[in-house]
């Protein structure tokens, strides 16, 4: 079976390495040449836009997917026309623009931080008045890694971010105080059957993703994967849903939504039964799911920049590299490291090695 | 760093898809086009007599080992006059004549079946007197899963099993009435340092191994671990060693030796902290070795002649599927399955579905 995947970055790579053992053939659609998942699999370099190159790659596939949630929505509305493509594109459609997936969040019961849409400065004194001070303004469009983000502590602040992210249609969110990040990896199958992974607790530096260690919390994971399922129902999701959360005053609130394989579910790949990888594809070729129980006590560290000296990295005990063979540049995630350990006390020595050395 | 593979099956494969997450880059040469691991990297089809491809395929390389015992020395030792190339001859050269494994299994004070060399039928009497009946008349070179081995039960049958080999210098072994049989994955990296997986026990089919299980025996895995460090020294060793035994009245035999990655250890993938195939790239490349705790109770179940319906399969739980990408053909290993689970009694339930699913 052959799958496509519309990217070639690192989400792709590692759905190649869970697709060959599964007898899936992938291959890869994206505009910049020679992706770093171009190494498993043959890569089309076309445009977004040039439909005909879109058509030609979804003939010679028997699925479709995306690792990427910026993809046009055109191009793969175009896709589907020719080819089973999951997640459909309603859910590509939500997390594509903050104010329709704040508006989702809310349509279904689901608390969120005060938003409010700013579509020119006419919207400027509403909004502030309807979200208060801390703020933030994001582009409603094209965010991801703290990008299109803007913080605001006065309405002068609000007029120049406003410039500065180009006057393009935006929201304005209220800071919210939360104790914690968390993120929901959900999957929904072929045939409309679900699973989900623990919840996974995130810490962000300069608005990347530093660390995810899963957590245990029975209620917040009862009421997270609830309201999983609302999404999932409503989306019709086929494949990887990953959900972003606040916790605030012991309650989640919905931040963002991603429909697709998602960092913070890197460690499943060691750290659990069946990797978000293995049940995105297992999902969109319309296999069953696989357990998500996890195999010991996991962390995962982003490697930015660069990928530190292998020698040192792969000495620590309990190591597992995934170098994604990209070249190192400043702020780029080139890898990461996961910590799976069979008891708690040697996952935190374990950690506390990784980040001694990367520090 | 570029890891050059001589052999492109399914070893190959699976080293391949141990080597990208560690930035490591594979490459292939095998005279077969096609092989099922060149969808994970470049294969150069070349003979393995064609010494100025193999020259050319070492240049490219940064490393090079091998997948498969039978590649001639020849060629072996045409590479490694050009780059680093591990393990080192010695290992492949008393591997590939069972007379010289069996010897050098002597030569350590590790005990063996009874044998006899046969390099004619003046050879005949001593040796049917020396090893007794039954016996097994093996072809010294180029056996493997069972090929180029007859049962003996008597004299005649000895006259007609040399003419069936096609007269080439053999050995006669006698058939030890072992209880298990067991094999060992023993690695030794590039500074010397050595790591063991547990013992695992092996059952064939039809010559061809069925399921593997590791197994805990303290006692035998000491004994074991330290027959392989004879060996490890006295080969000067780099790599992955699997060495195969027979347990007769309590006591390892040593019965074959492979300097390569095992059918017998797939199960790593899934059921240690470092694969096999990860502890060879580490040993090859200089890197440290990882940690080989096992992660669960795991069992491997080959996929002879055909892949089942992967639909079927990835229905129950626990499976971790492993198709190769090759075409079904009778007796051909086309895949497996490794099952890891929390605990025995889990294991057991599940092996018993695999199997059904299978018979």
């Amino acid at each position: 079976m052959r799958v496509g995947i519309l990217g070639a970055g690192q989400l792709g790579r590692m759905l190649a390495l869970a697709a060959w053992p599964l007898g899936l053939q992938p291959r890869f659609y994206d505009p910049v040449p020679g992706g770093c998942a171009a190494a498993l699999g043959p890569q089309t370099v076309a445009a977004w836009d040039d439909l005909d190159a879109v058509e030609r790659f979804c003939a010679a596939c028997d699925v479709v997917t995306y690792e990427f949630e910026n993809v046009p929505l055109a191009t793969v509305r175009h896709a589907a026309a020719f080819v089973p493509l999951f997640p459909a594109a309603q859910a590509l459609e939500a997390a594509q623009d903050r104010l329709a997936e704040k508006a989702l969040f809310q349509g279904l019961g689901i608390g969120t931080a005060p938003f409010a849409a700013i579509d020119g400065p006419a919207d400027f004194d509403s909004a502030l008045e309807a979200v208060g001070l801390p703020a933030i303004l994001k582009s409603r469009r094209l965010g991801y890694d703290g990008k299109g983000q803007v913080a605001i502590r006065s309405g002068v602040d609000l007029e120049r971010a406003w410039q500065r992210l180009g006057q393009v249609p935006a929201i304005l969110e209220g800071v919210v105080p939360f104790e914690r990040e968390l993120s929901l990896i959900a999957v929904r199958g072929g045939h409309g059957d679900t699973v989900f992974y623990p919840l996974v607790e995130n810490q962000h530096r300069d608005g990347l993703l530093h660390l995810s260690r899963p957590i245990v919390d029975a209620a917040l994971q009862r009421h997270a994967q609830d309201y999983a399922v609302r999404l999932l129902d409503r989306l019709d999701h086929i494949g990887v849903l990953t959900i972003e959360w606040f916790v605030h005053g012991g309650e989640l609130l919905g931040n963002e939504l991603a429909p697709r394989v998602h960092n913070s579910g890197h460690w499943t790949i060691e750290g659990a039964a069946t990797s978000q990888f293995e049940n995105h594809l297992r999902a969109i070729c319309g296999l069953p799911l696989g357990a998500t129980a996890t195999t010991g006590h996991s962390a995962m560290v982003n490697l930015i920049s660069a990928v530190p000296r292998r020698e040192a990295l792969l000495a620590l005990p309990w190591v597992h590299l995934h170098d994604y063979g990209k070249e190192p540049r400043s702020g780029r995630k080139v890898g990461h490291v996961t910590l799976c350990t069979p008891d708690e006390a040697h996952a935190e020595v374990a950690l506390a090695n990784v980040l001694e050395l990367l520090a």
